[in-house]
């Protein structure tokens, strides 16, 4: 199976209202939710891939309660084509404080999003160090493992390092797709691959240019570098080469949920060692796919299949 | 007791922000969550002012335990001052549906308010059943009844209008408190006093002045109007005679829960029998206490005082 750790999980709701006007009274027509956090996001992208996930992190309070009752509706089997699907299933740990909302306010009209995340509840040292005993019997069944999203209050910011350290004492290979100082720590534990966008290795290296930013990831410890580009499609830099995928065109649509898409992408194509221009073309259809799904953590199965066979590998000359 | 009725009771959250961005990710600095609904706002002063209270309404899922917790911590006895206000007791009818949220995203710097309301649970007509008979049963304790705020969806638009006809056969005086086709209906059924804004009033009317909008008011059945008039005060027509209350300066501060501070100053004159003039200072002076205190269902005990002494109280000539 294929592990999703999410520190900092979240019940996404989603308001549609006809226009945000800041200052104003909104009534709301339409609120939806859903299971959220990036891991979360990356364990239904795997799934309906075919891959047995296991979502760990941490659950607690009223929100808590509701996100992992939504999540179980979604783990739970279908019919027809969802046959062919892969498990989820549920190793959140149990924490007393409450799981934080985040909130997405969609203008009707135009389909822009307002996003407001909550920080996220304080986790406690002993809950820390259940989470811990979780994550290390977790790790023996595991191919790979996914350690996604912000930390919440309380967890230390080298804790990344500590789980990638971890993975590599137990043989799993780690995939790191976070921010900030947390990223920057993670690096440098050697994660056999992290996915940042061009603005987070911006901010990591200093860089503007992807490609050197890449290379510049990997000097800091990363075996590996995928760098999303948004609708420009991925960049890797690995130890085997760099190679560059291009989509066949901008799709216009909801971009919450295509980096995570991109994440499963990854991941599966790490855990079936397909090679990597396989690996980028799989990412950039599943990222084009998730834009054209309501939801993140759902993608449209006819835009993967159709953007897949027609994505565009090149492969960057001499990588430096 | 005094009775109050929010149909369309709400889990009030309140987010802070650095400066609410359309179409950007805000990280939310400060949550917190209160009960909410306006009948719920208006208990609150009351039972700060020494009157008990009972609530009465729906609430239902996650959303509506928190509520009935958060009510229950707020309806604790306290110390000190405390001890000589009055009690607020949870009458609310368990519904099937979740209670709504309201989210009021407030501008750091600038303390402006940007609200985002739910619509509401839909009552099933067994749930209604069960309101008309613990609405029934708790008239025969009431001294007054408030029917405040919003129908949720699936509660008919003339509900109000069949309450306050309950409450005449009951022989308890009736507070109206809504607004649009509810207030248009409910006027119909004689409340013993509505409290419009002068926007509402205008919706109802179609007249943008205030006094010729609240003599309208009360030819289509209401027997008293206290139109609230925002930073300017108040203003009551009624069959003794017409008044104007005027605060003494414009205070900055939170408009949210303003009106129902208002709605509790004139419910406890009209229990306490209190002459026109003085329902309307105290009214006045409640509005203005509520501005100045951080939520809803809250004031400044020492603005209440200072104001309620400097309220400037004019009678209309000779009411048409």
């Amino acid at each position: 199976m294929i592990l999703t750790v999410t520190l900092n999980t979240a019940l996404d709701i989603t308001y549609r209202v006809p226009e945000l006007r800041p200052h104003t009274t909104h009534r709301v027509t339409e609120a939806t939710e859903r299971p959220g956090g990036k891991g979360v996001n990356v364990a239904r992208v795997l799934a309906a891939l075919g891959h047995d996930t296991v979502v760990t992190g941490f659950a607690g309070g009223v929100t808590g309660v509701v996100l992992r009752q939504l999540l179980a509706e979604i783990a739970a089997p279908g019919d027809g084509p969802e046959a062919t699907r892969g498990t989820i299933t549920d190793a959140l740990v149990p924490i007393a404080g409450t799981t934080r909302r985040t909130i997405g306010v969609v203008d009707a009209a135009t389909g822009d999003t307002t996003q407001l995340n909550e920080p996220g509840p304080l986790v406690t040292t002993p809950e820390w160090s259940t989470f811990m005993d979780v994550y290390g019997r977790l790790l023996r069944e595991a191919s790979a493992v996914a350690l996604c999203g912000s930390l919440p209050p309380g967890v230390p910011v080298g804790t990344y390092a500590q789980l990638i350290r971890e993975a590599h004492t137990a043989g799993v290979p780690t995939l790191l797709d976070t921010s900030g100082e947390p990223l920057r720590r993670g690096i440098a534990a050697r994660p056999d691959l992290v996915k940042p966008n061009a603005e987070e290795l911006a901010g990591l290296t200093g860089s503007t240019d992807p490609l050197r930013a890449a290379r510049d990831a990997r000097r800091r410890g990363a075996r590996a570098v995928a760098a999303s580009l948004g609708p420009d499609g991925m960049l890797a830099v690995t130890a085997h080469g760099a190679w560059r995928a291009t989509p066949p065109r901008r799709l216009a649509g909801n971009p919450t949920g295509a980096g995570d898409a991109a994440v499963a992408g990854l991941l599966s194509g790490l855990v079936e060692e397909a090679p990597w221009p396989d690996r980028l073309a799989r990412s950039v259809a599943l990222s084009a796919a998730a834009v054209r799904a309501p939801v993140a953590g759902e993608f449209d199965r006819s835009v993967y299949d159709e953007t897949l066979a027609r994505v565009e590998v090149t492969e960057h000359p001499a990588a430096a």
